[in-house]
């Protein structure tokens, strides 16, 4: 099975963390294959940033699936252009925040999401609704840039540990989601020192990915997710034209 | 003052019939700017093209602040980019459901948007439900293609017909609401006939951006539409890159 | 175009205020008629004073449509009566509440609305959550009496700046709707000190009011709010019976 | 005990009816009071009517508070003025459809209220969500005007009962609200027809009028229900000016 | 009418506090029947407890209605079993939780639930939305073991009240419901202290059952409280296998 | 990794289609454990059925975990006593429907189940609307006793796809999910029929444990899902007492 992981920012550290969480959780025969898009912002940080960077990642996704790809991940936890995915590819595509609150939702009750920027505590929160979990999540930011996490002479971590620590003290969180791809190599530390369970979207989405791979499950092309219908593109976007069926 | 209106999609016949929808209810000193993307799909039509609409249209809307533009119109029923537009700009920037709506929840208690496909038709569920407007309004899908709308010898009047006559009788609908750019210039004709409001976007659009500008309103530059922040863009989005602030 | 406001309590100088707000915002061509209400309370604070304010209220719509006027405000935060207005008339009746929301809807994801008493608070609180910003805004009461806004040298204006600076720094707001028709003259400044939208309810009606008849709506008489049916009316209430069709 | 059940139109065929039912279900300690409103609609249908019947309707509580009354009930299943009267007085004041949608929750997962007219099916559809109840309970018009239900030579019941058939066969309801006070005649008989628990808001708001005073609970008068403010009431409503504390 | 009250749990002096309330509050008429659970937990504090209560508490109920019981109570906060008591009854059975909170929301807009410890405030908070009132009541613990509430001697009550007053000041609670039937003996006392509605689970219960057998009503045996099917039962559950009907 | 799937009816026949069912999904390295409860009823149709499967599935759980299990299935899809058993155990519990659902969510945006008998229905509505999917899924019943589906010679099959049928023609669904474990042989056919995802709970379970167990995630012990206080349990469910910690 070949799961395609994919940046969809262009910083290829991240991509790098992204991709050693992911060969910790993945079954032995996975293969996991990691992409940094070739276009698009440096991070991910709020709406701009996250629309800017789908033709990067939609390119990836159509040429991963054409390569032979089983599933494909978008490693970003705002779920960056994940419905456009599921349009465009036949393979399931699975996104980090819809991975890591259906995972939490599986070990508590209630659980809280911490995440970098106030621009992206909203965007999240209102994800967190769309998936259902709006009476059971909590989100809150650190104020921590998203390349901050890469630095680690920064006091991200310690923002971090603040912010877990009022979601356990105040909201009665039973659980803690990191809410960045970044954080992906914090997870099991913070989870001993707590004693919560500490989910991780990378790790998380692996496994749906495998999952779903492993019930022959692809995504569905009624409604929501049909293929897109042959047209004409234009302009500079005319690359992503789709292929007549 | 100035609105600019952009077509998202790359047919020009839209863009007309937009602007003369626009034009049409517009206050007399409003001057109404149409630009149509110039990259893209000739129509929208989905998630994927949507998402591949979006760098288009986010050129436009910051050409057009730049240019001096008072506010922004979205001209897709879809709303495609309404939230990266909004971190984008200072300017109001408008989209055609959300106004559509919040126009046709000032006239009755219940109501139907009818727009064009099945896929369509779930996603823009999914925007009323998140404009706060799940228990009002229904959506329904007439089976017709967008470009269809242009083709005055298509079948598509009849099957809106249908569907509209449908969500009178059957869901105790109270007004109607066009669901798709592309049929701004039916609206009137609609109403006469069946004797309940009919909204149509494009209109519904102008009023809002008219009303903002009127009361020096400016989209909130705290939280989720904060201005993106300065960082490296590579690739064939380089030129999508934020200036510093 | 000519709009009608109507006061819905007894006290001129707060219409004298809203026809002021008003005009600041109307078109050129818009004629703004204030009227206060011949009976009812001197001020609306809670359910009571609301029911006790319809008759003079629904007296004032009444006469105001059969005067010709082509829309009306009801300037009250409560909405009060704005259900029965629009089964009473075939003119468009705006709410400042429903407008507010709407308005703050379009520049920001989160806003704060502040009110004058706790009274007031939980019914504005269940109003935005029928208009389907449950989860999108919050109410706060800063503890004013309506008819304190009316007296300079009261500390009303002291403790709503101190219930907007709660809702910047506690509450996550991006956008602040003043939630009384009182504070209609204080939103510009406010505006000017916080860097945030400042949302007046009076303003914003206006705006949809015009926006509505500027698109040849009218209210639906299909449903809800469908036309009183001819019937006896009885006692000090027999001046209002609906007149037949 | 004393329970006042008050008719808010003036149709005193209708009170009649309410009392009957009222007395059919009381504890043998109970007083039944009846009054039919003095002021007002002969019926009420829709919002308009309701708003009307509310100065009636007030000054009947606040005379039967005075007068010793240990709870009131509001004997229209459109819970009209609801919401003020519990502002008003002391004791406690219930809705039929509250009551009702309340007991009906107590024996089924699922139920139908069946009302009158469209423009009340809104109406109740709306309050039902307001009570908690939108997932749990559908609402379906009869297409009967109210009156019809005095009159036994109609087909209202033949209407009546064609609704309650397609609940249990389409809605999956396995208990029937009427929601109509009007209907409070016909409960016991449905029910044995149908087999399925049949509730009757006047009798439903008979019991919890009774529980309530048994537990010797009062209405609150914190937040929401706060006792009027003293204050001048002008013209024809200056009769039910709250008296100072 | 006899009303049998089961306490789930097996400590007598908790029925006896109970059986103590409801005959306060009951008619004249009534006759209190109390039951311990012979089989089960000491007191039920979360999840577990709850679950390994019910074949003890279902044995009651079944023996209880073949023994002429009128209507049933569980006299537990949490609503234990209240679904599967249902089921296989054909009298109305009520719970705590459903009652009391139905009983709150006629007497006001917003109250809060106060319960013992922190797993039963999650679960209670999932009831209360259940029930529909998510919008309007919040859950508070008070850090109380239920057994400790027996205990003359311990703090429980300082806790109590301590949250009683949390909830006062900072929820803007209008109304306290006492989350946990060992609380039933406190409400009196402690809505004279507070002059707020404060409102005891079981004294609400009976008034409930009481209501819906006066009304002839009984458990509707259509879709979700179907009676149980015929079917072996094996192993030591045997005894609880339904009877072929 | 050992996963420990319980069935909780004691029909031997429905346990090993699951365990076939498991192991055609599970990973080369994942070893199935399958138990029959050993008392309580032949299958669960409704609340009653679930209540008492109880005792006889929480000793399983407890039995699986001490003897070594990583995880644990609860293999009945009106995921009977999960949040008991999650409280009970520190492995990770899933349940079938909560898994199902989140697997359909990745797949689609509208999905229907199709379960058994309507008592069902209405108990997987509630599940799923407390798993926050009930806008997106609707719950269909094809009228069938589950052990008829363990019948070849019974019409179940064709009752089934009756209502797939109408589900893709009338709900929009975009998915399947099948909502009994008796149908975990039946969904590879059907997706081929079909082509929609056809999701089988017994096999999206299986993913989940191994998902949970790869990422060393296990049940939180704060808040819901404390361990149960150590405390007396008296007759016949004194063995199942929680042992000290």
């Amino acid at each position: 099975m070949r799961i395609l992981i994919i940046n969809p920012n262009t910083t290829a550290s991240m991509t790098a963390k992204a991709a050693a969480a992911a060969r910790t959780v993945a079954n032995p025969a996975t293969e996991i294959l990691a992409r940094t898009s070739r276009s698009g912002p440096a991070s991910i940080e709020g709406h701009y940033d996250g629309a800017v960077a789908l033709p990067g990642l939609l390119a990836e996704i159509r040429d991963g699936e054409a390569a032979g790809a089983d599933a494909a991940i978008i490693a970003c936890f705002d779920d960056t252009g994940l419905e456009a995915a599921r349009a465009l590819a036949r393979i399931p595509v699975v996104g980090l925040c819809e991975s890591a609150v259906a995972t939490a939702a599986m070990l508590a009750q209630r659980f809280t999401v911490v995440t970098t920027l106030e621009r992206s505590r909203v965007l999240i929160e209102n994800l967190v609704r769309h998936y259902g979990m709006g009476d059971r999540a909590r989100v809150r930011a650190a104020n921590i840039p998203v390349l901050e996490l890469e630095d680690k002479a920064s006091d991200a971590l310690a923002k971090l540990r603040r912010e877990i620590e009022l979601a356990l003290n105040q909201d009665g969180a039973e659980a803690i989601v990191l809410g960045c791809a970044g954080m992906a190599d914090l997870a099991r530390a913070l989870q001993a020192d707590y004693d919560v369970p500490v989910i991780d979207g990378v790790s998380a989405a692996v496994k749906q990915a495998e999952a779903l791979v492993s019930q022959g499950l692809m995504t569905s092309k009624r409604g929501a997710y049909a293929s897109p219908l042959s047209k004409p593109y234009s302009g500079f976007m005319s690359a992503l034209a789709p292929t007549p069926a």
